[in-house]
């Protein structure tokens, strides 16, 4: 190996202080830590809003934020904050790095606050009850807001460690592309924009679904022939969901699509992965969800895609196949019949789309 | 695991013998003996030609091809031949399995037997001195002929063994599309069809080059935010290269193109990553090439494609980087560099196209 090292690569930071854009990230998890650390690496004036007392004051005594990120020493400019106001009134920037579940109300709670600040989802997730995507939150929140969506193959422990990745800011407002590059590109951490907000947030909201899938695989020890063959297949029913949602097909091919999808599905450690191998071995999905001890994000994915995409007639046999092994007990092995059948069109739906050969 | 299997899944044959096509694999190779199997199988009249009397004599006797695919019996129907004369006379479709360095010379061989049959290339891979593809070279030495190429994931092994596994088969000939698909389609081998002829033998061919790139990276230690960087980094320009000649973009949606680049990437065993890893760990092209006992194509790619970017005026930082590390002496690291750098435009060439966010 050679003696260069990844950090080698980072430039030294020259912001001026007086210009920097203030940022305010909401929640404590590890992705939105790594990111408020990001930002304040790279000058901005950067809070982080953590509702629980305890673990803002330890953060901002130890600058380390035990739970989430317990090996890493954050940047010493970096302040914890736990009042509302005060993380949102006279800010830039607000990054929204709240669970699906509780996305809304956090957003119903900072409406009073909100003057001109740019709101960006950090979350990847589909709203339960309402199927709402975050942007879809954002704007029936928060109707003037300029906003965006920022989602890509990221883990917070790798950013930390100062490996190479990337991410895309997806927003309509090029200001929002902007102002979020400013804040967190870096020498290791590239941001690229898109303006294609649903194509981007549906990459990482779907992609549990086929992590799920790949594991099922697993446990049949299928070949890198058949594996090839459920990424590609993911890509071409995510992809006719998202262009029937109004989307751009070839979003998929970047980070946000292909790449998050990779990721995920390279990992045999995911939750959605590992309920997917136990499924696959034979097991029902309470015996699966007993063993984890908790039910994979990619199990509520799949039922809320499947009834939506009836709703909009998308063909998704992936997903619908995963359905009916999970809950109406068809083997496992449906999901392989889901990869081979009907026809033998264009594997790109939109290569030969008139064209049923 | 369940109790069912894959082949479970394979429906038994019922073709017409006297509609059957007449099916000619040129070449005895792994992948070529896969293909000339799958189509005897499905009720076609298969030959395959082979130069080497005595293999040929030995498929014939034992049904194995006992230097490629040792471990399978195939089909009793398959025939080898020898005499290049019957292999193409009164035939419907050649598949030529035929390694680049000699594909245009055995079309010349055949070109007085030549009538009206479709010919197909299954070779992945660019001529080295005329960066000729291979539907350029069916072009130029059979003009007059319907003619497409298949190329897509496809471990020949694993289709042997029954794995699920899928293909591209392009032309602009409807026809020929349809015959192939015939052919070769089967519930365990599913065959698209695409028109966009460059686009999806440019994904064979260029894969290469990024497993190199994938093996240097795992000398680092990357993690799985670094690799889907490559990755999709490795699409943009890959699909750039292929639009600047005419494909579609959406093409590498698919099994040709980031289908087998993830199948290429994921291969640790492959040459081409293993040279990778070498180089990553600090060894000459020298030492990695004595060790491994033979060159890994994609140095080749790698020299090729650089040479014809320059002429083209393609931007490819990954390979121009590849190319700047085993050539001239600059540090593996330069790799990484070459992900980063360059502003940080939409990470899909083709999404915000004249818009340098």
């Amino acid at each position: 190996m050679s003696e260069l090292k990844f950090s080698d690569l980072v430039e030294p930071v020259s912001v001026d202080q007086k210009t920097a854009l203030r940022v305010t990230v909401l929640g404590g998890g590890s992705f939105g830590t790594a990111m408020a650390n990001t930002a304040a690496r790279n000058g901005c004036d950067t809070m982080i809003w953590i509702r629980d007392e305890a673990a803002a004051a330890e953060i901002n005594q130890t600058h380390v934020n035990k739970r989430y990120l317990a090996d890493f020493t954050l940047e010493s400019g970096l302040k914890a904050v736990t009042d509302l106001e005060t993380a949102i009134c006279n800010r830039d920037i607000i990054l929204v790095a709240i669970p699906s579940h509780s996305f809304r109300h956090v957003l119903q709670q900072i409406k009073p606050f909100i003057t001109s600040q740019a709101v960006v989802s950090l979350t990847k997730g589909i709203e339960a009850k309402t199927f709402s995507f975050m942007s879809d939150i954002i704007r029936e929140e928060l109707p003037e807001v300029p906003y965006g969506v920022l989602s890509g193959p990221n883990l917070a422990k790798e950013i930390m460690a100062g490996q190479p990745a990337g991410t895309v800011i997806a927003s309509q407002s090029e200001l929002v592309r902007y102002a979020v590059q400013q804040a967190l590109h870096s020498a290791l951490f590239r941001v690229f924009a898109s303006d294609d907000v649903h194509g981007v947030e549906l990459g990482g909201a779907l992609k549990n679904i086929y992590a799920v899938a790949m594991g099922m695989a697993a446990a049949y020890k299928v070949g890198e022939n058949t594996k090839s063959m459920i990424l590609t297949r993911a890509l071409a029913e995510m992809s006719r969901f998202a262009v029937k949602l109004g989307a751009n097909p070839l979003t998929f091919l970047g980070l946000s699509g292909v790449g998050d999808l990779f990721a995920t599905c390279s990992s045999p450690l995911s939750r959605n992965y590992q309920v997917g191998f136990a499924l696959g071995s034979g097991k029902t999905l309470e015996q699966a969800t007993t063993e984890l001890g908790q039910t994979a994000e990619g199990i509520n994915t799949i039922v809320q895609v499947r009834s939506r995409s009836e709703e909009l007639d998308v063909y998704m046999p992936i997903t619908s196949a995963l359905y009916n092994v999970i809950f109406e007990g068809a083997p496992p092995l449906t999901i392989a019949l889901s990869l081979m059948k009907n026809g033998h069109r264009s594997d790109v739906e939109f290569v030969l789309p008139h064209n049923e050969v």
